[in-house]
């Protein structure tokens, strides 16, 4: 099963794209798509939807999985990050792949064993479990990483988690 | 010229589409598009983005308007909106037309001429200036009608108000 893990933002959006097959996990590509001010907010939404469909053509993925949002921030923060998580899972949607929510608690227990982790012990456990060399970049590219391998070991009841 | 006002939304996307032509407006179009709870977000995203499409296929608008967003909501019903909004904004990207962005403020000073007006002075004025023999439903569909007016009255120095 291929898995796209998403952390969706207008500036930068993580990707990680990993196989899980026979418990084993490997990983296919990870990456940021990136947007600057120089592009107006219409232009880098087309930008992110662009380079998303890129990327589906390319792996074929067979789940997306994102974070389900929950805002501490301010509201006009929420809109920007809405409006790009909007494009992405259109593409998804558009291209016929599940998509799935899980929330930050169920990402930690999953990646680290426990709810209570931080972002360090996160990213080093991506690391690990993924056999990577270092801890990837941005941080947005590493949470998208965590979102996939959750995805992965939640797997067996995951019609719980598709995004409604 | 011919201007969409839109006012998205997850369930509901309020638009009015009327040209002004000479210093007169006459009215195209308006409706909503409505989406329920009985197909899931991504579904939801996809409906909105496909009848947007055919609407601009069947009107070819001149520009896209919309209300440039002020929450006082919580952070969830803005991510929420902020979705519907990107997918919108994507499809009047996709058919390269310019989107401009108002504040509530300009709207109700552009329909109404004074920045305090309520909802019923906009709906009463958007229902006079466009020559209708109602007030347009849902109120969404009104408010959609009122921002392409505040386009058509604005677009003298517009440029300071495309999205960016």
């Amino acid at each position: 099963m291929i898995i796209l893990g998403l952390d969706p933002g207008i500036a930068i959006v993580g990707i990680g794209i990993i196989e899980f097959k026979q418990n084993k996990f490997s990983v296919l590509d990870y990456r940021a798509i990136t947007t600057t001010t120089k592009n107006n907010v219409p232009q880098r939404l087309e930008i992110i939807y662009d380079e998303l469909n890129e990327i589906i053509k390319t792996y074929n993925p067979d789940a997306f999985a994102l974070e389900e949002l929950f805002f501490n921030q301010n509201a006009k923060t929420a809109i920007t990050v809405g409006q790009a998580r909007g494009v992405a899972v259109l593409a998804a949607q558009k291209n016929k792949i599940p998509i799935y929510e899980y929330t930050p608690l169920q990402v930690k227990q999953a990646v680290v064993g426990y709810g209570r982790a931080d972002k360090k012990q996160i990213q080093q456990m991506v690391k690990v479990l993924l056999n990577l060399k270092e801890i990837p970049k941005p941080d947005d590219v590493a949470d998208a990483l965590a979102i996939a391998i959750c995805h992965a070991h939640t797997n067996n009841m995951s019609n719980f988690f598709m995004m409604r």
